[in-house]
């Protein structure tokens, strides 16, 4: 097995080396071997070569059977609008190149932590749902975008195709299928030409998938009912900039928004991340929560290579870690709080 | 005084009936001569003259000084992609053709109800944010728009001048001025062109506000933070799309959704209306919680009367209301559930 490690920016390359850890651990008792080829991505990847997505990072991903990926962001480059390059052009080029369509992420809920939420404990324990975020087309790359000549008018193209939503749609599903069968298309049909055309090709589609119960919901309606009630759904499919923000907003309603990780999958190609940002102001200090990147890993041995029992078992020694408190300083609540490698050492 | 009552589907006709119910009653109280004037929008407007803004309607509007609307939209026009006419369509060209570019969404609790909100009491206790929503622009009314020749492909526009910026944001900057002086601009400037040049734009003119601070959030990560600490915000301006996600997620943390008033603002009209739907399920059952419609008269004194004594007893009869459980089976809690005619009486 060849995996690419991206670290990127902020943390990013503190919670990469925890996973290896694990993953180097996990492979030795399964006797699997296991290399790794790192490559700079993000704000990291311009300060050395000026391009956040070099072509040499591209070659190590196509290489890699996975890429486990950390976190790309440096707050110098939020605040300048006319900043030529930005580490998140990066991130949506090699999502582009490497053709991952559909960003996978589990909102699910630890009973250790589930009193971390926000959210009150009767409407959130228990939550167990999964996103289906379209993650290469939409907003986020079509053309024409830009200014017209005097700068006084900005435009986006929004963009789909029958095949590209067809493709995210048939994932989330068979991912019904093996859950509660219950699938929520969430769009804006009632406003955009786009969402109409998502609606019809997941209402053709639903014949082929009579076990499956379909539902189709306003983007507005479903960033009320996630927080309202959020056990109520079980397989969510939606488009890129929709899923971007519900997606976030998913994230904080379990209380483990540092635990949750995240698959990219492509036809050809396979990335795993933590949901986390970059978080530059804990950056180095070893202080970051390195279980959802741990997590994710464990999602690379089930989504990349098939490997069941080798991902059960990482989500198990997670889920030991939390038991017997060996946890960093963001869930440590008062118990001791160790360092992000220490966490790692425990883990492997 | 000449107001346009425009009832709509769903429970809009049984809380329009109690707002006009208490507006007399103000009227009378102070001395004000008040003209109703009643036209039909949405499904009901489709049913009566195949057109959900008829230009009847529109001609009420521009002969009213102010306009109260009650909801619109009916589930036999959702899951159907193609039908031609939708009730959505009246309201977007109601908004475009009266010029109604500012939606205000207040967003703040009433202790008497915050216990009902998702979020625990100590992020929720006290929550007072205000959304500015630009409502005529972006994705909403951009071109093109449509689909490919053989309908397998659809696009939609995202487009934003520099002059519909300004506008919507000097409103915020205003409103700040006059609160806690904390402007948040929502964008997605790593992404989309449109959203850099509303970056660019707020911070062209914040100097001209020099007592409000102004920050920058993606939309994403304000999706996440209006639930984990909802208390930060003062006041938010954003796009139109984006407002739309935003503010109806907003409208849930207070517990108090049943009771959030909101005005739409143009040079020339304004129109005020609860922030609901029109609650097909409850419609003609004289169930309907009429408050939010109550209030959203009170802001129509305050904002396009300049009358804020008679505004604020409005909302000083809504409190007693509430203190005295004269109130619909929403928040009645065990004690008596009064009909929304009953509410309305007592209010008047
Ligand atoms: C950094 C940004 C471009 C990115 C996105 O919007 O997709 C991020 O928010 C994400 O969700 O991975
Ligand atoms: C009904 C729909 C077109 C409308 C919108 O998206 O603006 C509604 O959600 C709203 O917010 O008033």
């Amino acid at each position: 097995m060849n995996i690419a490690l991206l670290p990127g920016d902020g943390i990013g390359p503190e919670v990469i080396a925890q996973a290896v850890k694990v993953v180097k651990a996990v492979g030795k008792k399964f006797g699997h071997t296991i290399h790794f080829e790192e490559a700079p991505v993000g704000a990291t990847a311009i300060d050395l070569t000026g391009d956040p997505y070099p072509d040499s990072t591209h070659d190590v991903c196509l290489r890699a059977d996975a890429v486990l990926f950390g976190a790309i962001g440096d707050p110098k480059y939020d605040n300048d609008p006319k900043a030529k390059v930005r580490p998140e052009q990066g991130l949506l080029r090699m999502r582009q190149k490497l053709g991952l369509f559909a960003n996978v992420r589990p909102t699910f809920t630890f009973p250790s932590l589930v009193h971390k939420s926000p959210l009150k404990l009767e409407r959130v324990e228990g939550v167990d749902f999964v996103f289906f975020r379209e993650l290469t087309g939409g907003v986020y790359f079509g053309e024409p975008r830009g200014r017209n000549e005097q700068g006084t008018k900005a435009f986006d193209t929004n963009v789909y195709s029958k095949e590209e939503i067809t493709r995210l749609a048939r994932m989330g599903f068979e991912a019904a299928q093996k859950r509660r069968k219950l699938l929520t298309c969430v769009d804006k049909a009632n406003v955009m030409a786009t969402s109409r055309l998502w609606r019809e090709t997941v209402q053709e589609l639903a014949p082929e998938y009579p076990d499956v119960k379909v539902e189709y919901e306003f983007v507005d309606a479903v960033a009320m009912r996630l927080i309202q009630w959020p056990k109520a759904y079980d397989v969510l499919i939606t488009e890129n900039l929709f899923g971007d923000i519900l997606t976030d907003e998913a994230s904080v309603i379990s209380g483990s928004m540092g635990l949750m990780p995240s698959a990219s999958l492509g036809t050809d190609n396979k990335l795993f991340e933590p949901i986390h940002g970059s978080y530059p102001q804990a950056a180095g200090k070893d202080i970051a929560n390195p279980l959802a990147t741990v997590l994710s890993a464990a999602m690379m041995f089930d989504y990349a290579f098939g490997l069941k029992v080798e991902a059960q078992a990482i989500t198990d020694v997670v889920n030991k870690s939390l038991a017997e408190g060996v946890v960093t300083e963001d869930i440590a609540e008062g118990g001791k709080a160790y360092k992000t490698s220490e966490v790692g050492d425990w883990l492997s």
